[in-house]
């Protein structure tokens, strides 16, 4: 081995609502590190079975300065998804915008709380076209 | 399975010297997408033996407006590697500064073309300090 990837690392703003976040796309917490000195937590978050490509989430206690707003630069995080529709679902009873809805039965895009880009694939071929996101317009851009 | 990661995506603004630069940390492409239609390429490149962790390189030819010179609000892409002076000295041969030098033998960080965040940490226990790391300097932030 030369060399190993290990994670990507998100600063966020709010630990407890994006943990709820990516709890909600199916992510569970496999590392939790809380440093009183430092006064920071790192939480990592994985997907079932995928404990060696997790995303990690760093939260300063004190407030995290200089954050965009937006971070175009960062492109996305990627996820491949059971049931589009069902996932869609869910983020949006929980209050989540779908950005790009999942019209084709493929993709769709939304943002995290921190307005970070994540993008869900459907595993497998499409699903047919279905209400409420066959007419579903986007918003915004992600 | 609910969920699966597949990739993390960066919007790069010069994709040879982008490629030049993963290269250098030992990362090998994958998969790479030109699109004449749309007007821009996607170059998966990842460590070899995980396949399954890629970076996603997305480059449109025509230039992408509105990428921030420095992106804090995504953090980092982390890799582990084989031994953390032999590749800081063949990154700085290739004039990428050593933004965090390895003075511990442990930990580096260094940016890519696009100043995105990438930390280095070295496999198993520290190296015992060497120069020109120990006494090296931090420069700028990361």
């Amino acid at each position: 081995m030369k060399i190993r990837y290990l994670h990507t690392m998100l600063r966020v703003k709010d630990l407890e609502k994006t943990m709820a976040f990516f709890n909600l796309l199916g992510l569970q917490q496999t590392k939790r590190i809380d440093n009183e000195e430092g006064r920071f937590s790192l939480v990592f978050m994985a997907a079932e079975g995928q404990p060696e490509c997790p995303v990690e989430l760093t939260y300063n206690w004190d407030g995290d300065e200089g954050l965009p707003s937006d971070s175009r630069h960062f492109g996305h995080l990627a996820y491949r998804v059971e049931n589009i529709y069902d996932l869609c679902q869910t983020l949006m009873d929980a209050g989540v915008t779908i950005n790009r809805p999942p019209r084709d039965g493929h993709m769709a895009f939304v943002r995290s709380p921190d307005n970070v880009s994540i993008e869900l694939l459907h595993a497998g071929k499409p699903l047919p076209p279905q209400e409420p996101w066959a007419s579903m317009e986007n918003t915004g851009h992600w």
